[in-house]
C-alpha cells in the first residue's frame, strides 16, 4: 500500500506529533510536530524536518546547529495520529545541548536532573 | 525541586502527549494524552493512567485487556509539554494485540507492516 502524508490524521492545527528515537541505543530523543509538507519532505530528504509552531516555518533538525537527524525509518502508530521516526542523531538533540530533552525525571516526588549538557 | 503536575504545560484541551517506552528494550510502545490528574494518579499507583480522548473518561492502561502498564520512571522534557513513562508493559500495549502502536513502516514509499499480532 503506497504511502500518502495527506491520510495521516493531522490535528486542529495541521500538525502531528513525531517521536525521534536513536537507532542504535534505542534513546528517546526529542517530540516535535510536523504538518503533512514536513513529513513529505523528511521522507523526501532523508532529514527530519520538524514544523516549528513558535517560529511557524519548517525546521530543518540540526540546519544551525549542526545536530542533524538523519532518517533510518518513519513509523506510523495504529491510529494514524502520531509518528515515530527512527534517526541517526548527530550529537545533542535537546537546545539545551543535553542529549535527549527528556532529561528531568520525576522521583519521590522531586525534579531530578539525569543528563548534563554535552561538552 | 519538588513536582507539581499543574506545572507542566498543557493543551487547549488540557493534556499532555505522554510517550510509554519499555524500560529494558527501549522500545517505544505507544502515545497517549494525560491530563493533570491522570499524571497525579499515573505517579501516585504507579499505573500509568491516561485520559482517553474518545470516551472522555480516565483509562487505567490494562484496565480490561489485563496489558498493565507499571511506571518505572516518568520524564518530562526541556519545554515541559511532553512526558515520557517508562514502563514494564505485560503484553500488547497495542489495541491491535501487538506490541507496539508503531508496528507500520514507510518504506520506498510503502507501508509495510513489522509485527503481526500477538498470541
Amino acid at each position: 500500500m503506497s504511502f500518502d502524508p495527506n491520510t495521516l490524521i493531522y490535528d486542529s492545527n495541521g500538525l502531528i506529533p513525531c517521536i525521534a528515537q536513536q537507532n542504535d541505543t534505542g534513546e528517546v530523543l526529542m517530540m516535535a510536530w510536523m504538518n503533512a509538507t514536513a513529513v513529505a519532505k523528511t521522507l523526501e530528504t532523508k532529514r527530519v524536518t520538524y514544523w516549528s509552531r513558535s517560529r511557524q516555518a519548517f525546521w530543518i533538525k540540526g540546519e544551525t546547529s549542526g545536530h542533524t537527524q538523519e532518517l533510518i525509518d518513519l513509523r506510523l502508530d495504529c491510529d494514524r495520529d502520531c509518528l515515530l521516526a527512527v534517526v541517526r542523531q548527530i550529537g545533542a538533540a535537546c537546545h539545551t545541548n543535553r542529549r535527549s530533552c527528556f532529561y528531568t525525571s520525576v522521583t519521590f516526588g522531586a525534579e531530578v536532573e539525569l543528563m548534563t549538557p554535552e561538552g
